[in-house]
This record gives structure tokens, C-alpha cells and sequence, in this order.
């Protein structure tokens, strides 16, 4: 897929405009569309929100009219408010942002993200002429997010057809071999068979052990670490029965 | 599992705090707990932000101190930069926000939520205090979340634990029987050779049509109206060949 983008139709608030923004350069996205959109000047809330985006994102947003991304993308509108009934189209059926994720993966189509103004939303005129509708699910009381926070959550979702790397390092290379956690309870077993831990209860505290640590998925370090306190306890208790 | 606590530590801005508490009550929370809070006026943009949350949410904070939240919970540290070295234990391993809804459900634990303050983060002394650590993967060039799009982007994957009912309904039950489905197949079928399109090209197109609809996952109502249009179109050949 093409990195889709980010539409926002007549925003009024220019510090939703910018943490707009800021979620796109988070998320690995760069193209910004805005429908008659407010002021939005360098000492605006819109720079203020945008983090670094306020490099990039923000001063290279384009203004275009609905009519041209209509025209021109594969469009998702994103609405709180869908239809209960499946007799009204507009805005039903409906995706969530996972579902729209799964379904844009190897899409190769020119997609935007549009996302409606502040209160008052997308018009149902304007739902109808856009190709997909995408949902958050919320809380029933209150399922209406502000705008900002809805683009958040909806860029978050996309993030890996968006983001190349992560900042985060790749954990499943540090978990422990599953052989090292093996030895670990080996070795947890002699350590209370030299301390003369009663047979029937060895069975069940190795046991235990091993489900403490099999829920925690300890890295090669931890197990390590652990290896080196039980060799103390065990120094320990050597040096204890010397001088019985 | 009980709901989750959210404290925020420290927290500089008050629109931040605002977002927040608007967060929680889209995703099902009331439990608001603040570290030194700066002052949140009725005036303030904490409100201005917190939507509906300012009837309750907001209002209804507790103001607590690190070490009582430290313990009397089970506490999750969000923060945006792990170690990338498994040799340091303060901000590795760490869970994404998916594992950790995943590793939360089911547990019978107080839990609290632990964000961090705006730019200077949570120390490592107070990381190290904390039970686990949550980071969201982003951008590796710009992996640093506002604090209440980070917050957002969180409860949002809680939301299966938290949230009772969302506002969207149950599409499971929209969608089409597959049996009708296949109906309106042998009817396309039949539509194809009433109007006598070529044999050698029937099967062909049929299967293009069962590739659109299967992957479109119609509706009843929707295939309802699809058979409504073909039996227009049947009518319309039938009439067209009577008057040949």
C-alpha cells in the first residue's frame, strides 16, 4: 500500500490541527489535506500541539477542496455516530480501525483518511459520496472522541502498514532459550534437594516455579541472574552445614 | 479484573489532563489519580478538553503521591524509550499496549496506569519502582507520543476490559445468511443465460461476481437488493425480447 493520507475537513481548532500532526509523524505518515482549515500560524495552537511535525508535517500540509479527494482517492470516512439498522447505507456497514488495517494491508490504491469536523461531523451528504466507513468503538455513554484523539487511535491502527521500524528493539531475540530455562529449573531442583527441602514438597515447588516463570517469559539475563543468586544459596548453604 | 486507576504523574499542562480524563470516560474509566497536579480551574483547558469527562471524570480526581500509588497497586509505567539492552532491568522487558490488555485479562489485581510527566519522563528511580513496562511501537525517528495521545492510544487497547457495551452494533448478526448469498448466484447465473451471454464466459464471470461479494461481505439487505435489481434487469430483458 501507498501511505495513505490524512484529510481533515473544516477544522476549527488549530491545536486539533496540530496534534494531527504530531500523531502522523509518530505514526510514519506525511501528507497532510486540509478543507478550509483556520489560521494556522507559527505562534497558533497548531504548531504548539505538533511536536516535530511542526518541522515537516504542518508547514507542508496542503489546502484542497472535499471534492478533489473524493475525486481523486480510495476514501474512509471515520464517524462516531453509525447507522443501528442496515437499511441506511450511509453509514452502515462499518469497519473499526483494525478490521480497516487488515483490510488496506497489500491494498494498492491511492487511500485517504478523512476525518470530519469538530461536533458537528461529516455531513450525511458528505458520508455518502466516501467509499468506506471506519468506526472507534466506545464506551455506549460516550462514544464520541475529539477529533485529535480519534486520528490517534485511527493512525495507531494503521501503524504497520505506515511505520518501517519501531523504536522498540526486537524482544522475542532476548527471551531466554527455552534449554536455559530447562537448566534453570534443573537447576532450582538440586539446590533444594542440597538443602534438604522435604522430598514431597520438591515436586510441587518446582512446579510452581516453573509456572511463575513460564507466565513471566524471563530473558537469557534474568535466567542468568537467577542462576547466579541460586549458586549463592547454595554457597551459602554449604559454608552453613560446614560449620553445623 | 477490576478497572484500572489512571494516575498521572505530574502532569504540567492542564489540557493534558483534560484529554485524559475525556479518554477515560470514551473508554469505560472513572478512577482519575494525579500527582501534583498544577491547578485545573472550571476555567481551565482540563475542562475545555475533557468533553463530558467534566461532569465526572475530572471533577471527581484524587490528588496522591507517588508512594501510595506505588503501594497499593499493581502498577504499568508507559514510557516511550525502552532500554534497548536486556543488561537493564529499569525499562526492559516491556509489553506493548496489545500484550498488556492480553496479559490484564482475567488478572484479579488493583492496577494502576502510570503516566509519565510531559518531555522529562518518569526517572529511572521511579521506572525501577513500578511493576511493568508499557511502551507504544511508533515511528523510530519520532517514537515520542504527546502524554494525552499516549494515554488515548492506551485505554483504546484496554477498551475489551473496561468497556461493557460500545456504541456500535453488532454486525455479526448484518450479515448476510450464506445460504441466501449463494441464492443470488444461481440467480446472476440465471440472469447471464436468460440474456444469453455466451456459455464459454458464464462461469468465468460468475466467479468474479462471488470474488466481489466475498469479499465485500454483503449484508441481507444489501443482497436483497441486489436480487431487486436483477429482477429488474430480468424483466427489463424479457421485455426487450418480447418486442425484438
Amino acid at each position: 500500500m501507498s501511505a495513505p493520507v490524512v484529510v481533515v475537513v473544516e477544522p476549527k481548532t488549530p491545536g486539533n490541527v496540530g496534534t494531527i500532526a504530531r500523531a502522523m509523524k509518530n505514526f510514519g505518515l506525511t501528507d497532510l489535506k486540509l478543507v478550509d482549515p483556520p489560521e494556522l500560524g507559527r505562534d497558533s495552537e497548531a504548531y504548539g500541539f505538533a511536536g516535530q511535525a511542526r518541522e515537516d508535517v504542518l508547514p507542508n500540509h496542503d489546502v484542497v477542496t472535499f471534492e478533489e479527494v473524493v475525486e481523486r482517492y480510495h476514501t474512509v470516512g471515520f464517524t462516531a455516530i453509525t447507522n443501528e439498522s442496515q437499511a441506511k447505507h450511509v453509514r452502515f456497514p462499518f469497519r473499526t480501525p483494525r478490521e480497516l488495517a487488515e483490510s488496506l494491508d497489500g491494498l494498492d490504491a491511492d487511500t485517504a483518511l478523512v476525518f470530519e469536523r469538530e461536533r458537528i461531523g461529516l455531513t450525511n451528504e458528505e458520508l455518502a459520496r466516501l467509499d468506506e466507513i471506519c468506526s472507534i468503538p466506545a464506551n455506549t455513554d460516550y462514544p464520541v472522541l475529539n477529533l485529535g484523539q480519534a486520528a490517534t487511535i485511527a493512525l495507531y491502527e494503521l501503524r504497520e502498514l505506515t511505520v518501517e521500524e519501531t523504536q522498540l528493539p526486537d524482544v522475542s531475540h532476548h527471551r531466554a532459550e527455552e534449554v536455559d530455562v530447562e537448566r534453570f529449573y534443573d537447576h532450582f531442583d538440586d539446590y533444594l534437594a542440597l538443602t534438604g527441602y522435604p522430598d514431597e514438597k520438591r515436586a510441587k515447588t518446582g512446579r510452581m516455579v516453573r509456572r511463575i516463570l513460564g507466565r513471566a517469559h524471563p530473558t537469557g539475563r534474568e535466567i542468568n541472574t537467577l542462576h547466579g543468586l541460586l549458586r549463592r544459596a547454595e554457597h551459602h548453604a554449604e559454608e552453613s552445614r560446614l560449620t553445623d
